[in-house]
């Protein structure tokens, strides 16, 4: 089985509020942690929700990063798809928990881009 | 059962390669697909590669949809987020699919943010 791709969806539970809440802080965190997993940075754009809330994309030449939180929820759901074998996704992911401060969380796995090669 | 986000995953296959690696079409068709579901485009981040393939992101008010291509493949990955009940990412999901010329195509539904509410 074949697949181009790796998605990693987490859902973080219990985060810290105020992290949740801050659009520089998470900017910085998700292009640190897309290097740390080894890709590589290429665009990202981010927007800040009024009263509250951060949505932002990190696109990488492995595929994208991205973050939505609800700092009222203490909750952050976070994509990370890459793809290629250089790439370790689950380090971003580990990042991401320990910087968030997330007191609880689940990663859910799913293979995209399975292709016949026939 | 209550969920913040609704998280479709799509699967584009033997789609028409030549509008794969067409950034523009694709930076316009995206956002196109948001305006359809009721969606309030925000910002967005776009790459072509090299010698072929382009990703994409679109933040919207009410989250973000994300496309990735391989042209040689003929496929494409595609993520609709929404927030609320007024958008309709099933809308963006079929314009897609048509735009794409995708003969087959599959679609995964996930909740995102399913929290406690005690």
């Amino acid at each position: 089985m074949n697949a181009l791709g790796k998605h990693l969806l987490l859902e973080l539970k219990d985060c810290d509020r105020e992290v949740l809440n801050d659009l520089e802080f998470l900017k910085g965190m998700l292009s640190a942690a897309a290097s740390e997993a080894g890709a590589t940075v290429l665009g990202e754009s981010f927007h800040q929700f009024s009263p509250q809330g951060v949505s932002g994309a990190v696109i990488i030449a492995e595929s994208h990063l991205f973050i939505h939180t609800w700092p009222e929820c203490g909750y952050a759901a976070v994509d990370i798809f890459t793809c290629g074998n250089s790439v370790k996704p689950e380090k971003a992911a580990q990042k991401l928990i320990k910087e968030l401060g997330a007191k609880s969380h689940s990663i859910l796995e799913i293979k995209r881009g399975i292709l016949n090669t026939d």
